[in-house]
């Protein structure tokens, strides 16, 4: 499989649970500040000009949650999902789309208001709002989602690095972790785990 | 299980889901006019403040692409998705994917622009860009991923229900859905499913 990223995106989620899944796996890197996801050999790939996209041996895959889930499916014995439950397993796509369709969403305010207003001052208008809409997020994964110390409680899950990567963005979206206790906590097992340390390396080092 | 839902809203999906599942299940029909989901008792049952939410024996699960995949998965009789294959199961969650972190959220910025700014001028220049936006939406999932008859082709999953749910909204976005004959081939198809009937008559009549 082969999986193309840019750094400081969500498809650092993808990449941590390619890495410890064991999947055997290669990278490739897309500029953002080249326009790489918008020129003909990547749309090719991945027509919505995005990352992440894995390629796989049956075609292409995109959307996080939907890789993520793919990734621990196909690697039952990394134990990255709770396959043998449909409801535990539903809580885990649940808490994905979650990050995906609103703490995401709310985030891409700040850097890519242009994909839903033209006018500048509007887009001005949008990056303001980030740390209240951001804040507010993270509060309710605070409060109601994270059980502690991982998203499902015991068990470390794919929730685990799609949190993770969303909350890299707190500091620039103006947001302060301090008032997140188990988020903080989260953050800091993470950092520590080997192939969080490894695929952090790879794409920033 | 008991499906909380509101008219006009994502949570038709998955009540068309349920309905065809062969479910045993209840509704409760949230009313958004009155603020109902910002009421204690609901949010009690889904601290997010938003429809859908499915209450089973086991907890509360939100999400539309979670709820689809939970209901499909709990009742494999009806066939709503490939189960035994987890690329075709993670290409069903990339498109549900697709639809709730993009399509949803372009259609979103026409009636609630304040999640993302509060100064009126750029709710309106929001608006002003949903026929855009939404239309490009559209133009993707016509050329790229909807295979024809239903989405993944010649089987019926729970994407279809879902696009079917999105595809509603097309003619307030100011979208024209004459552009895309494979969509409107599709949203017939939808309204002749005696379970869409169903569910419709229910919800609007």
């Amino acid at each position: 499989m082969k999986l193309f990223y840019a750094v400081h995106t969500c498809a650092l989620a993808s990449h941590i649970a390619l890495e410890e899944s064991g999947a055997d796996y290669t990278t490739v890197r897309i500029d953002f500040k080249s326009n790489d996801q918008r020129k003909p050999d990547y749309l090719a790939i991945n027509p919505k000009g995005r990352v992440p996209a894995l390629v796989t041996g049956r075609g292409v895959l995109t959307e996080t949650p939907a890789i993520l889930a793919y990734v621990a499916q196909s690697f039952p014995d990394a134990r990255l999902a709770p396959h043998d439950d449909p409801l535990a397993f539903a809580q885990v796509q649940a808490f994905n789309s979650y990050l995906c369709s609103t703490v995401h969403v709310a985030h891409a305010h700040r850097m890519r208001g242009y994909r839903w207003a033209d006018d500048p001052a509007a887009i001005a208008e949008m990056q303001r709002m980030v740390p209240q809409t951001v804040g507010e997020c993270f509060s309710l994964i605070e409060r109601e989602m994270l059980a502690g110390p991982w998203v499902m409680g015991d068990t470390y899950t794919i929730c685990d690095p799609y949190l993770f990567t969303l909350a890299q963005w707190l500091e620039g979206d103006g947001v302060d972790i301090a008032q997140f206790p188990k988020l903080a906590d989260h953050m800091q097992r993470m950092s520590e785990r080997p192939g969080v340390k490894k695929v952090l390396a790879q794409q920033l080092g």
